[in-house]
């Protein structure tokens, strides 16, 4: 491995500047991270979940990644990297930030931070560990080839990095083992198997408190100043939320892959692939359907300035400003009747993606065929036992970056 | 601060007379308690949260502030205290229950016992940490100016002492710091974060359970012999469960300022400022409609034996006695039919509170023309669309007191 | 007790057999364990739960149980016990099983490993602890005389060792102590109030997770390697779980004697009593009559292959392949209007169950008629107000044992 000292900025600066003009360096990368993995009690040749400290994304920080690439001797284009970062490798990269080191105030150069910390660690590691410090890079979005590269992907959906639904996370559950996690740290089934016996004697069990492929997101992830989460386990590692969320602890759930854009009130269920928008509340028990249950294969947005009312069933999008009563269902086959005058009023929100007009005095549609549509209202007329729709109360902000 | 034992309990009450004579001694005290709190990680002066070992409510014990403000030379009125109690404080105290400490037998004496515990902590207090233990004293019900107040308040809601809506908590969301709870524990997001680096690449990052401004209702108050939370993050801290309340982990959820009066199954939502009666069923997933959400500003209350179904979600208030089917839905404005025959069995239960009369069969009603009222059964009749309401067949126990 | 060292495999055999030609030994054993019991902090009579690591059901491992007998000097017929295991007792069965010591690898001879670990663990029990190790035969189900016996029945239930509904459960509310749960561990609440005053002024209250009499299904069983738990509280001890079964945390939740008879996606709950099918869609919400609440007291069954849309309510039993759309509530007494048409084809797959037929174009059923019968689909038609039902469009797989 390369063992050099650099000890000025300048020769830093010249010495990645270098690296990255070889043609072995990554042109786009996609991220980057030091990881620490924890592998399997059992099957010690398992990652269980792997330790994102800093996750590097869209190309940044690529001089600390040129300096690994440099100390680590790699010479030769890849599109993917997943390489050991034992104690040799971390020196070397650490005697090439020599010149940064004054500068550490434990909130700046996260990277270097990260690589004293996996020394100390790396010194802690206890007798015959294997050594869990890797180098793990992607270059291109395809489906992910390790649990890291999994945990990535995942860390930039929880960090708000990748917009949600932006990446390829094909074949994600089948990296992922199904864990049992107690106190954030992930044990193998069979080894609570195993020690099953003696540790009830002992009277000694460990506490599980959840069993899945995927953590939660506080065990990855911190959340805004403003954000609150009521109970860890609403919320699967990957989901997404805009500072300003709270998730309440009663139905509510958020599931990777999907989550809000703005400050949401959340007491109800966001399903994968769901994406919600700024200021939109979700009333107790509410359920937005996702891609993962039933045969649905669009992905449900919900608007901003929602209002999904207690125990309401949304399986199509909303635009801004919609509102569905509280115990109010709407399959995309529902039929919906709406009067032409407030299809009118309807329509005058939604330029460009109007309701046809008819020459009745009210319409029956499917409830797909609102799907998308700002300013709706639908209500219960339980006097008629009709599904009703109507121009909502509420304000549309027009986007202004549209018009 | 002023040092003198008390050898006798003469000595003791002669001693307390005196001072709750003086002009400084308060009228009234709302509450008095001697707290430990906790400060945060990164900002040592923001109290996370304060532990309240004994509440003193409504006037009680007031021999033993007496002896407080005695030892701390507290001679000027006050409307509220908020002062250190330090070693010595603690110990001019003691010195004052002298007579007392041969009757201690562990289940008596609670402040005395604080006084000893607070003794013994205050030798523990590692070096350099800020005394945290401190006497706080409410004379008034006016928005809380301290984070102990704030715990106070809430803890006498939840102990059962202040009747639910009884207290002004305003202000209280502003006061209190939204913290990452682990094992009980609050920690700033700031310090998690802080300390993230460090944490994964040791692989011993804090086990985050929630993140929110209260702590769960379990960690600072314990339940009657009979009364049982399935998942500690369902009832807030503030929320008052009545002796004999079960709490499902489903759907359910108790928010703070919200609770039972009387034994109750609960695997719905009872939010903020709803109060529910005794013998009464919130099925599950059935959610009552609080102040905080929506524009509602009535708060809602249920009454004793009713019954609500899976799924239900009710927005106006119920008598004693009534019933809402499964699934169905009762907002202000829903329309509900009641034939002539129907109002005249339900306003036999509800003398001086009746439905008006009309010469029709039956009227369409709207929902809040009923809110409050006993004796009704709401359910969707799915063959005809309409939500109709007649008699329910439970027995409406007559309040006693009231004739 | 009897001291006696068996060197080879043919003096063990002659030993069991003639223990169990014995008029004493029973001629049936439902279920028998070694168990560690957990006493009170407060009430050291009381059995607050108990640790089963090897359960032993309906007549296996009987040779084990003989030893046990043996060396315990059992020679009287029984129909239950309840011994102390004790340090000699422990010794003097292991005696016995001299001949298979050469064979443990760990993963076999589960009762002979569990007198090791509780040969270990006797030796660490702290100086004046009660010895917690039993012996606990039933040999008949009848309702259980302790708290040992309860916890077999359920772990039976929990493991799929017994068929759900299948045992008698009378009378366990009154045997199990509501306790406070934490970290895995029962404590008495009178004990946690006993050390409230201590723990808050110390700043070290004890965490506590949950307040029931049940603790959680995966404190006492682990599950299949494709099975999973998102939340742990959300299943009771004594639920059942088939392997491939998940249970996601958002409004979810299986009670004790109910679960899932094979793998399903759980989003709702399964109350008490009620079995659900394989391959089954419990969605976001979906609730399932139990016989605990309401005054129902035929417990229902969910089918095969059956999609409960989110916040549905079923109060009846589904056949196979069942569909009730999202939000739509089915008590026994709501009404369901069918074509003929739509009857023809229900009736198809309901050989020797069918629905009388009628003249008229359609008719209006109680939901209580169709209960228990396969490929129904039912709907809110939202523009007429009507319940509707009609032949799903899932196949129905005939299950070939009955035909």
């Amino acid at each position: 491995m390369e063992k050099l000292e650099l000890e000025t900025k300048e020769e830093f600066t010249k010495y990645i500047e270098d690296i990255q003009s070889k043609d072995y360096f990554p042109k786009n990368v996609l991220g980057w991270a030091i990881v620490r993995e924890v592998y399997g009690q059992i099957n010690a040749d398992k990652v269980l979940m792997s330790y994102i400290p800093v996750l590097n994304w869209d190309n940044s920080n690529l001089g600390s990644l040129a300096v690994l690439l440099g100390s680590l001797d790699i010479k030769a284009p890849f599109t993917e990297l997943y390489l050991d970062l034992d104690k040799a490798a971390i020196e070397n990269s650490l005697d090439k930030f020599k010149s940064f080191m004054g500068e550490l105030d434990g909130t700046n150069h996260h990277n270097i931070m990260t690589l004293i910390e996996g020394h100390k660690a790396i010194a802690e590691l206890e007798a015959g560990m294997v050594n869990p410090f890797k180098l793990v890079v992607i270059t291109e979005d395809v489906p992910c080839s390790n649990v890291s590269q999994a945990y990535m992907k995942l860390h930039a959906l929880s960090e708000g990095k990748a917009p949600l639904r932006s990446l390829n996370l094909d074949g994600i559950f089948g990296l992922l083992t199904n864990c049992a996690w107690s106190n954030g740290f992930p044990f193998e089934l069979e080894y609570i198997n195993a020690i099953s016996i003696q540790a009830k004697m002992s009277g000694q069990p460990i506490n599980i408190e959840y069993v899945d492929k995927f953590p939660t997101l506080l065990s990855q992830v911190m959340l805004a100043p403003n954000t609150r989460i009521l109970d860890a386990k609403k919320v699967r590692f990957g989901a997404q939320l805009a500072a300003g969320t709270t998730v309440m602890p009663g139905a509510s759930y958020v599931n990777f892959n999907a989550g809000t854009e703005g400050p949401c009130m959340v007491e109800g269920r966001i399903s994968s692939s769901v994406i919600v928008g700024k200021n939109t509340d979700i009333g107790g028990g509410a359920s937005i359907a996702g891609v993962l249950s039933g045969g649905n294969s669009d992905p449900i947005t919900i608007g901003d300035n929602c209002l999904l009312g207690a125990n309401s069933s949304v399986a199509i999008s909303f635009g801004n400003g919609c509102i569905i009563d509280l115990g109010c269902a709407i399959a995309s086959g529902t039929k919906v009747t709406i009067t032409q005058e407030e299809i009118n009023k309807i329509n005058a929100v939604n330029e460009g993606n109007t309701i046809p007009e008819s020459d009745e005095p009210a319409q029956v549609l499917k409830a797909s065929e609102l799907s998308g549509k700002n300013g709706i209202h639908f209500r219960m007329d339980s006097s008629a036992g009709l599904m009703v729709a109507f121009r909502s109360t509420f304000e549309i902000e027009l986007n202004e970056d549209l018009h």
